[in-house]
């Protein structure tokens, strides 16, 4: 971490008595300094300014509460020093939760003389006992500390915080990445499935929630009270994941529409005016949105559970359901198309071409500028590029991965089905259905997780092919 | 793992096709052997009776399915998977289920080639990113397999259930404390106290859980309902902690005594017909017996947390409770006292000597034995036992450890405190009073930890004293 | 109201000034001493024990209580006197209790001299205002009393144990039919089959619940917590209604078990130790328990609507059951069978006649006793009692009585049903099962109701034939 | 429906047969005949027109339900026929429902030849069991139709909302005020303060409820969910009493601000930018809102307890809490003091006067008009007025009516303290506070029910003396 002469820099030294989570300096002197630490902590301690350095005193103490809650007294007075450090990380600004990162990383990191020490042990014999010592070693102390910080009273709910936080410093910050995937293994293992609750949000849900339905819906957002009621109607179904520890805290929602076929067209399913269907004569469950809250919840995946039980109750709630079936968005579609014109393969009719160039120079996207040909090839070009346009060799389009991923059946794109501004301009108005078969899902998960093979209809896979040669 | 002769040896060689958990036999021969693996690995192939082949082959099919569960398929069928792992585990036999816990040593260890691999990349450069891949290559496959187990509906408990199994075999099985270091890593994260529920228990609550309240009891074994429901009675408390997913299966409980005066005696405590005290009138809340109900969960503290908010819950409801203090037996006194009696000191009368000889030659043991000298000898006794017999340098009596490791005080010994069979047998009839004095606990805790010093009050000190001068 | 010379004979003159109770009848026709009401009050005020006139006081301090509570008083202060009222009657000992009914008649009930006003003027103009007038006259103020009770917490429990404590004096009070006939009118309004709640009773019902269960279980006693197990395992059900003012306080309860086939036999149905079946293999759902828990609610019936409810529950919940039937007791008919050998018709056999004989002396009836024949004549006159013993125009069969009004069929006896003590006894050890075929049941209940046709199978009105011809 | 020869008059005659409510024709040919009644009747079914005689039909369906309800039938098919009886209500049209009105009238109101027989009796021989025969013929069979009407899903809030339709029609239909008083009997039966529950009212809510507060708060309404977020911050409270079997429908609720000092104005409470205080920081409770929700449940009385429990609430939530009192208007005072301006007493100052006719020539009301004078003179009144000004013995003006018969004191009159239009047009700005002193409100409700005294501050005493001196 340091050579001998910069011992008065260390931050915190009284905290540090107690910790195990760094080397002794002897050590640090005797063995190899860990270079990438040291780079880092000289970055932290020289030329900053006086705003720096009260946002570093404020880490400080945050980071020294932290220690004291690592101790031998954290194991008696935890709730206590929890409640301390939530407090205290609550009233830190944003400098200061900044520098408060880089005492995870310095001061909560595992040692790496240990691990060293640990891995020799373990090449000479590689027992069982050994295994263990090496993976002791490689923990970092700030796992132990997040799952102290649960011992206060919404404990949880900061460390979510917190990684919404830090995740968007990574970029900048690489060091970082060990403090984003303790927090991301903490998560995965808190918010296992076997915890998550599904509970039926509607017009009797509080209004706590509902409000953070509101705040958080990012696919079709709610324009307040009157729409999300609208939502809940007795034609509607929305549910949500929720975490025992947090229960007023959605953590991802998915909202359906019961309809007599599948659904081609956003703008009717959000009009607030639109008759209330009597559920009993529906045979079609469309998932229209579904929304993840937790942006500090990134990298966990719920979305998958959800749409299979949603689509498992509704089954059994209304046994004349026949399809399960998305309306989503093709959100890359018309950038790929841009790039595409600037390519060869598929080619784009001149009329096409300069149409989109008109758009590009900031002429408005109207349904009106499409006569019938450019409709029949743009939709040919959709398919074509939800079924071949890659990223790897997954698709490009990001919508279309996470439902192929799940295991849905690529079955119909729906022309000017979303004529919002957000429609228009990212897909010039297409929309897409996903099948959920229940009995196929698992298979056609396979097929794509083992291939990447794109499940998808005939008429699709028709379309795809027509882009090609005519094109 | 084997050398290339022993290539066919493999067991469940399907199961290991899509498994992510091993090293693939060719990495293994060009790298080093496995030598304890390989070890464990004749041991069961080899010389096994057809009873066990069937076990085997049981435990195979499970751990077939513990593979699949792992792989791609798990992530979307994972519900379902892991349901038929839990029905399959469920239906093994105790050989099947030991059979089992050898193949999760075998099939769902980390890989050693890749340890040794990540051990060599981040000595060479112990960059943030290697560390990161030095830890991935450290987990063992298991831990991500029970996360899964959660999935399914009574995931978890199967895995607190398995944990029972597991701790037993480890004596003869030490490679087997890597599943059982998983399990802890795995409970202690779930069983975080910032997901524990403490529920007061009363006569309002559920059959199912009362009932099991008398089958966990152990400290002062509950004689049917009619016993339970006079510990239940208004001048008593019981408490458990819940885990939100196990809502009937109470972790651990505490039984608290409304009482005037510090109680010294346990058996008026148990007595059916004991009249119910107006709790408005008492000034103590006795803590008179805290059972943990999880064998599984051995490793995994809720004592120090329960007693302590028990007692903060108490004294906020009851401001005229003055005086928050155990009833414990002292269990190794006797074992002690035999020890000493062979050994010179504390020296013993020869009375006494005398007296513990024939109860050793099976003599019941009884008050009327003790006259007033005894009585004062081993009461000195006690308390140097308490105070001065040591294991390391802790106390050697286990309630004394948790409860002053727990920032206790102890407060009184009492003369025929218990006088059922199993206090005289253990300790003569004698009992302890531990205090907890919320205001102090944190500092005593500390000087425990530290220094390992007992708090105790001048009385037991005194009587410790003498019982060195006299003896 | 009375003339000057009588003015001092009234009684509790203070609390009448407001008061509308009771002037004694001679009052009003004679203008001279109203016998029934005087003899009350004379046999309260003279000759009374010092005993008595202690119960007088300590009623007379409720009443005055009550009076306060029916005051301008008890309209802002409501809470707090009902409070006094219920503690003060809490702790009257039995003659006090009895006393305070006296005083329920003397002091509140309506005041004959208004209902003579009321009466004439409705019969001079029989308007709405005139009939509303007469309405409030006849009203008792004790039941503006009886509502305000309930403003106290445990008002209404507390009236349902005081129509317990009444109903039993009302044979030898027969003035006291009105404070019934009040408190029946009132529970009728408040037990209102639109405020119950149907819960289902298993073993995660609370412990208080459950021990109501026990005690008030009276057809086939419940032996303490095993046997209460055995009944809430899986191939039972128990439902209970509640009112949710008395949560913890089942108002009737009832037994179900999930059989193959029609059961027959009671004892089978309590073996603790019968095997547990699978209820998806049952296909008939056995009521073979129904128990009326409150005493103070006689009158108020639940009965019929339970087992309507109950039924459609289930068949909703396990669409395999077919059939919904009761196994009941014949709790009339050896009694009958008795009377019927000193009468003629049915004419009973010399050898049945003499063994009746012998049992009424004493010697225990058991199953041994039966040959072939007297086994086939008893079950004809069992036929027979069901079908045709009468009282006025129902069945005597007081069990009979309740099926059949509630639409029932009856559909089958069983020899050596109920080989209890108790079944033997009362009914040669006989048991009836009562089908609900809901589809029926309002058919079958019109059909008694109006003609008190019984509605059975072809095989017990051919027995009942048998029976006549044979005997 | 009939010409005048009256044996076709019968309505409904086959439901009549069973029915118990109406005297046979014969009865009332040979008896006198019901004069009112038959008015009635002969008003309803002479010269009415097509779509009078269409909600007579539809309405006669409906009372013939409502026979088969009160029925043989209706007891065992009760739920069933509950059911019917609901839906068929609800589909009438306002006429209809009128329609309905008079059947209630004429088919379920007590027979009067009955009454008279009954009454005959109980004038012969004043016996307990003649006065349960005179009870029981004038009670209507209405009475027992409303509870069953409850046997249905829904009953209950049916019966308040067909209310809410009758008391308008009151007024033109005098003989329908058996009806409302049927009802309104039954409601305090039911609605009985020992089965309303207390709820606090937060942003925990069900949005459902919440929807329901802004749609019925009247005092001072709320302006959408942004208002009512407001008004349920932290330093707000809200409470409203529910009944059990309508867990959605608040039947009355108050809205509370804690505050430092007794709020004299209602707008800084209003307005939704104001900071939220933190509630530990506030001495006192305003009950700044009341609002009784159920038109149809008039005279049944909540309010009054509704403040007590919610101040005892507070009280013990908030011990720093030392006043509780309201913030009230002053509705009547305006209008008075018109009335007073064409009297003589209390004499208004000529600038008043001159002031008063220009608001009634519709100058509006504004602030700035008052100078010092008018202000001190004003507000003179407003106290002579609340002190002095009678309906009866009681106060003139509604609210003070309402909680000086609660126990209030009258503590403070507030000038400008409601500036919004309606504040200003009902009482020129003027705002009231009513102390609740817990220990004095016994004291004050019984020295106004008993003297009409009211309990005021000398303050306003004052004031209002000098109103009279100076006027």
């Amino acid at each position: 971490m340091s050579d001998g002469d910069h011992a008065n820099e260390r931050p915190a030294p009284e905290s540090r008595r107690k910790g195990t989570s760094q080397p002794s300096p002897e050590i640090r002197k005797t063995d190899d300094p860990a270079p990438f630490l040291t780079r880092i902590f000289r970055s932290l301690t020289r030329h900053r300014s006086a705003d720096a350095q009260g946002a570093d005193r404020g880490a400080g103490r945050v980071a020294a509460l932290c220690h004291a809650l690592l101790s031998e007294r954290g194991e008696v007075s935890g709730a206590r020093l929890a409640t301390d450090v939530l407090s205290a990380y609550r009233a830190l600004d944003a400098p200061a939760v900044d520098a408060f990162f880089d005492f995870l990383v310095l001061e909560f990191s595992p040692d790496p003389a240990a691990i060293e020490r640990a891995a020799d042990a373990y090449h000479a014999i590689p027992s069982q006992a050994n295994l263990i010592r090496l993976q002791a070693a490689v923990e970092p102390p700030r796992q132990e500390l997040f799952r102290r910080f649960n011992m206060a009273e919404g404990g949880i709910s900061l460390l979510v915080e917190m990684r919404r936080q830090l995740l968007p410093t990574l970029g900048a910050h690489p060091q970082r990445a060990g403090i984003d995937i303790d927090l991301l293994h903490l998560f995965r293992s808190w918010f296992n499935r076997g915890f998550l609750v599904l509970r039926q949000i509607d017009w009797r849900t509080s209004a706590l929630v509902l409000e953070r339905l509101i705040h958080y819906e990012s696919v079709h957002q709610i324009q307040g009270w009157d729409d999300l009621h609208r939502r809940l109607e007795g034609d509607r179904r929305c549910y949500a994941f929720f975490h025992p520890a947090l229960p007023d805290e959605p953590l991802i929602f998915i909202e359906v529409a019961l309809t007599r076929g599948m659904t081609a067209k956003v703008q009717p399913l959000l009009d607030l005016k639109s008759p209330v269907i009597d559920p009993a004569t529906t045979d079609c469950a469309i998932f229209y949105s579904i929304t993840n809250c937790q942006m500090g919840l990134r990298g966990v995946s719920f979305g998958n559970f959800l749409i299979k039980q949603v689509a498992e109750d509704l089954g059994r709630a209304f046994p004349r359901l026949k399809t399960f079936a998305t309306l989503s968005p093709v959100p890359g579609f018309r950038d790929w198309l841009i790039r595409a014109s600037q390519s060869s393969a598929p080619a784009l009719s001149p009329k096409l071409m300069m149409l989109l160039e008109t758009f590009e120079r900031g002429a408005p996207i109207e349904e009106r500028l499409f006569g019938p040909e450019l409709r029949a090839e743009i939709t040919r070009l959709c398919a074509y590029y939800l079924l071949h346009a890659k990223r790897g060799r997954a698709p490009l389009d990001p919508v279309a991965r996470f439902h192929l991923a799940n295991g849905a059946r690529l079955q119909r794109i729906n022309w000017m089905g979303d004529t919002s501004q957000t429609g228009m301009t990212r897909s010039l108005g297409l929309t897409a259905n996903y099948l959920y078969r229940l009995a196929d899902v698992e298979h056609n998960h396979e097929a794509y997780a083992q291939e990447h093979h794109i499940v998808a209809s005939h008429q699709l896979e028709r379309l795809a092919r027509h882009a090609q040669h005519v094109g």
